[in-house]
C-alpha cells in the first residue's frame, strides 16, 4: 500500500496532470501533491490556437480540470500560484514559493515527478521587449494576445512551425492581415522541404503574407510596432507573435543537479528516473530515445507526454513500466490540408548518416469515382535491406492523418514495406480505396527493393547526359498543360508502337503524373532491354520539388550553363 | 523471358484484372487472354448502390478500365461477352463460348487463372422469379434496378448485409419508401449484436422502416408485389432487392475436377494454386485462410481479391510471393455512420471455442473542445495470455475507419494490447486526442489484463444476488436522465466521502457513462479492501446491449420473476 508515500509534482499540465492521477489510481493512501507556477492547472494548451480563432468560442472549454476537480476526482492537492524554487535531492525537500503572497516553505517528498515543460525560445533581438512582441504557452499568454488584438488589424508571426501555422490561420479566421516570417526557405522545419510545397500554396490561397528565407532583425516601437526584416523590407504590425520554437525548461533541473543529456533536455532513463534517486521527470523537459534511430531527441509532443507522467507514477510504485522511445507523430492542419509525419525524415536521416531509400506516391484518400475525392502525397522511407519502416509524411485535405497512424503502427510493430503491400485495411467507396494508400506505397517500395524498377531523381536534371533522354510518359493533354523543361512525349499507351523510334544506346529518365505509368512504361521498356528509370511520384513530384532549395539551385545551375534539358 | 507463355484469365473484375496487369508488367512477351462473361471488366462493382443513389451522377465512372484501355495499357487480349464453359486441366485448353454468336472454340494455356467472383444468392421463396425481384452484382443489374426504378415509390431490400444497408440508403437517398428485413434481430450479420444498436437507430433516424427478426416467405404478384413476411405482414412494393448475401461461383471449377474447401469456396494454397497443376484461383470464389485463428473462410472483399490476383501472376512466372491469410477488415457507411471491423468478432471467437477478453470504449474521434466531435464505440477482443488483439469493431460519424485501419495493421505487426498503450498516433484538437481511441482502448484492456480493475458484464444484471449492489457513480443529472434499471447512485467524485455508507460484505458492480469513471471508482474502492467490478464501455455499451436478443432475453427474464435490479 506504500502508506505514507509522500509524492510530488511540480508542473500540472500534461505529464505532471497524468503522472497525478496514475498515482493516485495505484495508491488511494499516497500524500499527492502538485504545485503549478501558473493559475490553471491540466488546460488544453493544444487549444490555445483555436480560441483565439475563435473556433473554440468558449474560453472554459479550455479548463479540462480545476484544481477543486483534481480534489474531488483523485483526492489530489494541487497548488498553483506556486513555483517550486529548488529542489534538496539529498534532504528529499522543494522549496515552494507562493507567487501570491511571495512566501517560500519547505516541502519534503519521498518521490519528486518534474514536468516543467518548455519555454518558448526567445531570440535576442532587439525591440523584442516591446509588449506587442509576444509568444504563446500557456492561458495567460492567450489572454493577453486576445486583449492585443482588440484593436489589432495587422499582425506578424515570426517562425512557421505548428504553433507559427497554427496563429497565422488563426489570425486570418479573425479576418486579420498576417505576415509569417521563416528564415528557412520553407515552414514546419522538422519536415522534408519538399514535401511542404502544398502548406506554402496554402497559406498563400488563404491571404498569408509568406516571408520565407528572412528574419526579423529587430522591432521598432512607435505608434506602430515596425519589424525590419533580414532581406531590408520592413512590416509595421499591431501584434507579432514569437513562434520560433520551445526549449525545455531545465533550470530547477539544473540547479538540483541533475545530468542533462546532449540536447539540453533533463536525462531521463526508460522509466523517467532522472540522474538522482527519487526523482522522476517527463515531458518537454525531458531528452527522450528516438524510437527509430535510439539516439538522444527534444520531441516535445502532448502524448508522450501524458504517456511518460503515467510511466514514472508506476515506475514511483514499482511497477513494471518502460517509455519505449518517441516516434514523432504529429499532425499541423493549415487551413483545408492537414500535413502529418511520423519517423525520421530524409534530412534527419542524412545528417546522421543513415542509409536509406524513399518513394513518392500521390494516391487520392477514397475511390476517385466517388465525390469528394482528395489527393495526398505521401513519402515513405526505408531501409535499402529489409526494407523496415524509417519515416512517414503525408499532406493533403483528408486522410493524411489515417495513413500516418497506419504507418506509425507499421513501425512500432516491426513491419516492412513488403508488409504494407499486404496491409489488409478498410475499403468502401467513401473511405478509401481497394488498393488503399498504404498498399500503393508498399508496392511501389517493394518494388525498388526488389528491383523491379529503378528510379532517378531531380537533382539529376541539372546534370542531364546527351546519352539520356528526358521521357514525358502522360497524355498529350497533360503533357501540354506542363511538363518537365527538355521533356520528350511518348505516351505510355502509344510506347509499344514506337519502340523503333528508341535508341537502345540512350538511358531514358521516364515520368508521368504521379509514378504509375512511368512505372508501367520502365517494366515494359527493361524488359525490352532498354536502360530506364522511373522518377517515384512523378510530374507532381517534381513539381513540390522544384519550390525547394535544391530544385531553385538547380534552376539556377541550369540557368548559367543554358542546359535545354536541365528540367528545373 | 517465358517467352511463349499463355496466360488465360477467367473473369475481368478485381482479381482477374489485377492478374492480367500484374501479369504483363512481369512479362512483356507473355500472350495474355482475359475472358469476361459480361460485357464490361474492371467496373466499380463496390460503386453500383453510390449510382444508384445518384451520388456518382455519372455511370461512365464506374468504368475503370475497358477492353481497349487494357489492350494499349498492357496489351492484353480482353473478349467480354465470352464464357469460359469448361477447362480440361490434362490438355490445358478451356472451351471458351461467344454469348453473342454462340460459337464454341478451343483455347489453349499454359496458366489458367480463375476469378469468377461470388454470385448473390436467391433463396427458393415462391414468386422470387418476378422480374420485379432483383439482386445487384454487376452493371446490368445496375441497370435494370434504374429502369425499374422510374416509375417505382416503394421499395423492399431484403436482407442487411453490406449491399442491403448500402441499398437501402440509396434509396432513401432518391426519396423512396424503404422496408428493409432482415432474419436476424441485427443488421451487419458479420458484426457483433452488440455494436449495431447505433446503426439501426440511424437507419430509423433516415425514414427506413426496419423490420428485424422477419423474412420473406413469398412474394406475390400482381398490379403490385406483394411481399408476405414471417411475422404475418405484407409489404407492397414497387421493387424488391434480395441482398441476402454471396456464395462462391464455384461451377467451372467443380466441373473441372478442381477441390472445393469445407466452406465450398475453390481450394487455394498459399501461393493461390488449385488442386489442379497449372490453374490458379482468386477473389471471392476462393477459400482464404482466415489471417487470425488460422482456419479456412470465405470472405469476399475488393482488396484481397487484387492482391490474390497479383500473387497469382507473381506465382506464373516464378516470384516468391504468398497470400498471408485474409483478416476481415471492412467497412461500411450506413447514412452518417460508419460501421468497421477487423479481425474475429466475440460470436465468431465463441463459435470457434477461442478463449478471448473484450472491452469497450467510446472515445470521441477528436478532442472535445475542438468543435465536431464525435464519438466512436469500440469493441476490442483480445488474447487473455499475451493480449494479442483478436479484433475490433468501431461505429461511429468519423474516424472509426481510421481506428480500425490501424488495429488491423497492429493486428499484422502481432501488437498487444500494451502496445497500444504505447501508440504513437497523430495528435492536433482537429484530428484526435493526446489519448487517441486506441490509446485509451490499449490502457482499458491492459488494466484488465493486469488485474488492475475486474469487469462485470450485462448478462449479469438478470441474475444479480442480495449480496450485490449496482452502483451508478455518475452525477445525479446523468443518473435521473436514464441509468441501468435497480441501480443506486453514487458519484465517483463523492465516494470519498461516502465510504462509511458502503458494506464491507457485499460486492459492488460499479458504472459510469463509458467506463473511466467506473475504472477510477474501482481502483478507489479495491484499494480500500472492497470488493468491486466495473462495466466496460458504461451506461453506454449497456444501452447497445440492451436491444439485443441477450438483452431482450434478460429483460423477459426480469419481468417474469420480478426481480427489481435485474437492469434490463
Amino acid at each position: 500500500m506504500n502508506s505514507s508515500k509522500r509524492i510530488v509534482i511540480v508542473g500540472g499540465v500534461a505529464g505532471g496532470a497524468s503522472a497525478a492521477a496514475r498515482a493516485r489510481r495505484l495508491s488511494e493512501s499516497a500524500e499527492i501533491t502538485l504545485f503549478e507556477r501558473g493559475p490553471y492547472v491540466s488546460f488544453a494548451n493544444c487549444g490555445l490556437p483555436y480560441h483565439i480563432a475563435g473556433v473554440i468560442p468558449e474560453r472554459k472549454k479550455l479548463l479540462v480540470q480545476t484544481p477543486e476537480s483534481l480534489m474531488a476526482r483523485f483526492n489530489l492537492e494541487v497548488q498553483v500560484n506556486t513555483e517550486v524554487e529548488a529542489v534538496d535531492p539529498a534532504a528529499r525537500t522543494v522549496t515552494v514559493r507562493n507567487l501570491k503572497t511571495g512566501q517560500t516553505r519547505q516541502v519534503p517528498y519521498d518521490a519528486l515527478v518534474l514536468s516543467p515543460g518548455a519555454e518558448p525560445v526567445r531570440p535576442p533581438i532587439p525591440g523584442a521587449a516591446d509588449p506587442r512582441v509576444r509568444t504563446l504557452r500557456n492561458m495567460g499568454d492567450m489572454d493577453a494576445i486576445l486583449a492585443a488584438l482588440a484593436d489589432a488589424r495587422r499582425t506578424l508571426v515570426v517562425g512557421a512551425g505548428y504553433i507559427g501555422l497554427e496563429m497565422a490561420e488563426a489570425f486570418r479566421h479573425r479576418g486579420l492581415d498576417v505576415v509569417l516570417v521563416e528564415r528557412l526557405e520553407q515552414v514546419m522545419s522538422v519536415a522534408d522541404p519538399d514535401m511542404v510545397g502544398p502548406l506554402h500554396d496554402e497559406l498563400r490561397r488563404n491571404g498569408v503574407d509568406l516571408r520565407l528565407g528572412c528574419s526579423v532583425e529587430s522591432f521598432e516601437a512607435g505608434a506602430e510596432l515596425r519589424a525590419l526584416l533580414s532581406d531590408g523590407s520592413q512590416v509595421a504590425c499591431d501584434l507579432a507573435i514569437l513562434a520560433i520554437g520551445v526549449r525545455p525548461e531545465t533550470a530547477l533541473a539544473r540547479k538540483a543537479g541533475l545530468e542533462l543529456g546532449p540536447t539540453g533536455g533533463i536525462r531521463v532513463d526508460e522509466h523517467m528516473r532522472t540522474s538522482e534517486p527519487g526523482i522522476w521527470a517527463v515531458g518537454d523537459a525531458v531528452e527522450v530515445r528516438d524510437a527509430v534511430l535510439d539516439g538522444p531527441a527534444l520531441i516535445p509532443l502532448a502524448g508522450p507526454a501524458n504517456r511518460q507522467g503515467r510511466i514514472a507514477a508506476d515506475d514511483i510504485f514499482g511497477r513494471p513500466s518502460t517509455y519505449k522511445g518517441t516516434q514523432g507523430t504529429a499532425v499541423c492542419k493549415v487551413f483545408d490540408l492537414a500535413f502529418a509525419m511520423t519517423g525520421q525524415t530524409e534530412k534527419g536521416l542524412q545528417r546522421l548518416g543513415v542509409p536509406f531509400r524513399k518513394i513518392y506516391v500521390h494516391p487520392a484518400d477514397h475511390a476517385t469515382y466517388y465525390p469528394g475525392a482528395h489527393p495526398i502525397s505521401l513519402k515513405l522511407l526505408f531501409e535499402p535491406g529489409e526494407g523496415h519502416l524509417l519515416g512517414a509524411q503525408a499532406v493533403g485535405a483528408a486522410g493524411a492523418d489515417k495513413r500516418i497512424d497506419v504507418l506509425a503502427t507499421a513501425m512500432r510493430g516491426g513491419l516492412t514495406v513488403f508488409d504494407l503491400e499486404d496491409a489488409e485495411l478498410c475499403y468502401a467507396p467513401p473511405f478509401g480505396s481497394a488498393k488503399d494508400p498504404i498498399n500503393m506505397a508498399g508496392f511501389v517500395a517493394a518494388n525498388v527493393l526488389r528491383g523491379d524498377v529503378a528510379l532517378w531523381e531531380p537533382e539529376e536534371l541539372a546534370t542531364l547526359r546527351e546519352d539520356q533522354v528526358l521521357m514525358d510518359v502522360r497524355t498529350l493533354t497533360e503533357h501540354r498543360a506542363g511538363t518537365i523543361p527538355g521533356a520528350e512525349l511518348a505516351p505510355v499507351d502509344e510506347l509499344r508502337d514506337r519502340l523503333d523510334d528508341l535508341d537502345p544506346a540512350k538511358e531514358y529518365l521516364v515520368f508521368c503524373q504521379v509514378g504509375l505509368r512511368g512505372y508501367v512504361a520502365s517494366r515494359l521498356l527493361s524488359q525490352l532491354g532498354f536502360r530506364v528509370r522511373n522518377l517515384s511520384g512523378g510530374y507532381k513530384r517534381w513539381q513540390m520539388w522544384k519550390g525547394t532549395a535544391a530544385g531553385l539551385a538547380a534552376e539556377r545551375a541550369c540557368g548559367e550553363d543554358g542546359t535545354s534539358a536541365c528540367g528545373a
